[in-house]
């Protein structure tokens, strides 16, 4: 199988970091966001959304939305509870990082790491910031009471939040009032497995 | 169990739609955000991320995030399909609605219908529409292969998705050039057991 992505994106490094404590072979092709190629003719063929990671299947067959590709990856593994209510819960936590999380702390990300804050996208930058505060609030609430997102062990929850959670300094943000989140992305990064996300 | 919600927001709809469908008794707590409901105390210890839908169990247990609380209310019905890779394109399109479809038609929505386009907000309003119509696009796409969203049959890619595109002209969309989202309008509305959004 092949994963289409850049490792700077966090939406990327999920896959990366899930398929290396999985152990799994994978071909990684690289597709560069800031060159345009996710909206070059054969990479819309492939993904008419436009949007990295994707995944292809030795059939030919493609899976879009970091996401859900993770749910394809770790079938039937450790990662993803069985009873109802809490795989329930897993899909909270995604859907809250899709939609709560990544548009302010992934969008402040880009603009400071890699456009350099030009002044153009200043105020952008800066309407990102209440919105990402926010969202460390929810997960910091949680990781008050148990150590994983899902209670005691590792899930995707916590891959998929980890990856903009960990480097979210170069969004402009402080983690240093977040006593709970600081110690969570210490627990993932002593996992058996870990990967650095490449700077 | 009880949902807390507002029969307006497509994302609540989503929950009542497919509550309909399965033919499940619960109890509809309204929650106005326009009154800024969804801020309150009360509201907030239920749910720390201030949105609504919530489902709060008989026993307290409570699950927010609407496509999350999908998954649990319809487990094991015929509306989740049981392969893991039909299961990953699901949450694709499911992660899909709430990245580049919801924010962009549903916020228009939201704009236009309930602010009534103050000029304040024009810019913002105007800023959704091409998004808008790229996310519709790629559903017109697929729709085009097959009647619903996974294939042959109806699942929850299907109702998350309706909920905002079936009222996409509130946010000034005009689906006239999309006649396989018309189309697939028409087979849902068709199903036994939908129920229309209040409006």
């Amino acid at each position: 199988m092949k994963i289409y992505g850049d490792r700077r994106s966090g939406n990327c490094y999920k896959l990366e970091l899930l398929l290396s404590f999985l152990a799994l072979d994978y071909e990684w092709i690289n597709v560069d966001i800031l060159k345009g190629e996710t909206r070059s003719a054969s990479f819309l063929a492939k993904s008419p959304n436009g949007k990295i990671p994707i995944l292809e299947l030795d059939d030919g067959r493609i899976l879009s939305e970091s996401n859900a590709i993770m749910h394809f990856l770790a079938a039937d593994s450790a990662f993803i509870p069985t009873s109802s209510f809490s795989f329930a819960s897993l899909l909270q936590w995604q859907f809250f990082e899709q939609y709560s999380h990544e548009p302010y702390i992934a969008v402040a990300r880009y603009i400071n790491l890699y456009l350099g804050l030009p002044e153009s996208r200043r105020e952008e930058y800066e309407s990102k910031q209440a919105g990402g505060y926010r969202a460390l609030a929810v997960m910091e609430a949680q990781l008050q009471k148990t150590p994983y997102l899902l209670g005691d062990r590792l899930s995707l929850a916590d891959i998929s939040l980890f990856a903009y959670t960990h480097v979210a300094k170069d969004g402009g943000f402080d983690l240093s009032a977040y006593p709970a989140i600081r110690n969570w992305i210490g627990l993932i990064q002593a996992q058996k497995g870990f990967v650095a996300m490449q700077a």
